[in-house]
């Protein structure tokens, strides 16, 4: 069990912390905040902000989430700062399709997912773990306050940012209260009175107005560190749910296993420092034997802290009994109810994929169908118009649904 | 006596308005509501925005105040918004010199003081005078509201403002909350319903954000009215009372009439089409005649609505007696009290100068005597150290102090 209070020599600390750290500003400021701690046994606080609009993690998220487990073990206090009441305003022009405005409800749901995923990664003690809102200090803002806040920062300097300039340069219409967001963002780390801040690379800017409000507010700057974004499995983009080339975090052991097995070879080395503790010399070594290898343990390291409680043998054996073209013993087994069958005792195809909750919808079951990514009991079924009998479902067997290589439904009726 | 609702042919009613006005956006706007007013017997609510920071009127400040009357005359009602709120926020960043942060006993004693003003030139009946204050909004708003409002408008739009894009061009920092006061501005008119904004030529920009904004929340956009700004006595600045080429309205009449005497002769023109009411074919007349004569006839009219309760004869009279190097009679009086007095019974010429009010520190006085613009008694007094005897202060003349051609004091110890 780690100590939950600063107690590792500075040195050691910033070897960890700074593996695989895009961005450090700066890293004297992280030395003199850690060498404080240690000497007045106070954890520094680190800041992590979300918006509660992507409910589902996968192993981009990680990569930032497993710094701020770094920091925990190191005694350090990690602080989850959910940005549900600027979730609940969105974009009120409605042109932004990332930030539709959610209702409190649905960000307090997405809010509670996020955090659950974040508990694969994150330790869960009080001493490390403190979980906030940004409703808690924005709600109390008023014009005042906001021209104060506005009063700190250049207009030249928010237009800095990348996108900004370019936009303007392009025309392309920036709304006022886009730049508002940035300033409410670093005001988040003046509430919190943070010591770092983590994000991605792309948060760089945005952190950094966080670092300059916190000496405006006559607080000591926060130290800002940002990690990269994790390429996907296609090799070219950001890691990301919408172009399917991801590892989700609740994803079962062999199918994270399945996935970590795709990633292409120039990043392998990328993905050991990101998603690993294996030190630098183990890495090299791996990189320079046989790939399949090297994505076999790479598989088995990230496996080792993300399902600590899974079998990592039973995980790969699953993986190569499916990879192939083998059905699985544990099926996820799904009942169907009677009343989904119609007067001739059939219920469609189509139907069963969406109770299977392989598809969100008829029309989407039956493209998967149309473009052969459905098997039946390990064959390719290409009907989207298909119809299956009661019996079929009734069967010892039950029928078992296959969506690509390597996710399984049995469906049964009782 | 005018009535006091919408009563006049529209026509006519724009003849009246359109006089020396700058900008208006647009005419065909204006006309259809002073139709419809006319139609459903609803004046048109017309807004005046005042920083309450600058309490002396002078002329400058009449040649709006005029315009807003003649709204009053026809039937309008106009909207004196202070802006009492924001000017206790002032410019947080301490930067301008025009916006230090006025305490609310300040803004509202400022306010005080510009309204008393205001009502030498406006009627005060309740159905053609509303006074507001900014503060009965803009506390209202929390950072949701400022985010819905700021969502409204667009950064390059902001940005075209010529001061913004002359500093941000040359590097001149513009703090983000100098963005904000516009918007601000603008929501006033959308929470006053305004119909017209009226302003200096300085505040066109800033009208026309309200009138966009007004559409944006759904109102009928305002129509926005500009006036030019008054260039003052010396002929090429704009009138203000820190370059003292101004005409006060509180100032005394015989004052006035001095002041107007000394117009440059190419301003007589715009004097009289922005300070009076005589016909375009009387002002054609009397600047092709004498020079004086055209001077006299200025002052005479803008007395007759500015002290329609003083005998204008008498000013003039007064005026001339002045002019010659003569005193007038009844100078205002001043008190010394014997505390003054130093231990050998004398008072500093300084020192009384500033208790005369005629400078507003004894710096300031010496400087006034070394420029030769004083007079005791008539004569030139450059003495900068001087002393004056308690008896020359309780002789039955007292002490008379002349600065400039026409500010007398009698100063008197009993």
């Amino acid at each position: 069990m780690t100590e939950l209070r600063p107690h590792m020599p500075v040195d050691e600390q910033l070897a960890i912390l700074k593996r695989g750290v895009a961005d450090l500003v700066s890293e004297d400021d992280l030395r003199q905040k850690l060498q404080r701690s240690l000497d007045t046994g106070q954890p520094l606080r680190v800041k992590l902000g979300a918006d509660p609009t992507r409910p589902d993690l996968h192993l981009g998220h990680a990569v930032i989430l497993r710094k701020m487990r770094q920091f925990q073990d190191l005694g350090h206090k990690v602080i989850m700062l959910i940005g549900d009441f600027t979730a609940t305003i969105g974009d009120p022009t409605g042109k932004s399709k990332t930030r539709p405005p959610l209702t409190i409800e649905e960000a307090r749901a997405n809010a509670q997912s996020y955090l659950e995923q974040c508990r694969l990664i994150l330790r869960s003690e009080p001493e490390v773990l403190e979980i906030r809102s940004n409703g808690e200090w924005l709600e109390q803002l008023g014009y005042k306050d906001i021209v104060a806040l506005t009063a700190k920062y250049t207009v030249a300097r928010i237009l800095e940012r990348d996108d900004f300039s370019k936009r303007l340069a392009a025309g392309t219409p920036i709304s006022m209260h886009e730049l508002l967001y940035p300033l409410t963002q670093g005001y988040d780390s003046v509430a919190l009175e943070a010591d770092v801040e983590l994000g991605g690379t792309d948060q760089l800017f945005n952190n950094l107005v966080g670092r300059a409000l916190q000496r405006d507010y006559g607080q000591e700057p926060q130290v800002v560190m940002t990690l990269p974004l994790l390429v996907g499995l296609d090799g070219t983009e950001k890691m990301s749910k919408s172009l399917d080339n991801y590892v989700g975090l609740s994803d079962e052991p062999h199918a994270i296993f399945a996935g970590l097995m795709k990633v292409p070879d120039p990043l392998l080395a990328n993905y050991f420092t990101l998603l690993t503790d294996l030190p630098q010399e183990r890495i090299t070594e791996l990189l320079a034997g046989h790939p399949v290898e090297a994505h076999r343990q790479l598989a088995r390291a990230v496996l080792a802290w993300l399902t600590p409680d899974a079998d990592p043998d039973a995980a790969e054996e699953r993986f190569r009994s499916v990879a192939k073209g083998g059905v699985p013993d544990d099926l996820p087994e799904v009942t169907v109810e009677v009343s989904e069958l119609n007067d001739e005792g059939r219920v469609s195809m189509a139907r069963l994929i969406v109770l299977a909750g392989l598809e969100p919808s008829n029309g989407a079951a039956r493209k998967l169908m149309q473009n052969r990514g459905l098997k039946v009991a390990g064959e390719a079924y290409t009907d989207p118009q298909g119809w299956v009998a009661q019996a079929e479902l009734q069967s010892p067997e039950g029928l078992i649904l296959q969506k690509g290589k390597d996710k399984f439904k049995r469906l049964k009726m009782v």
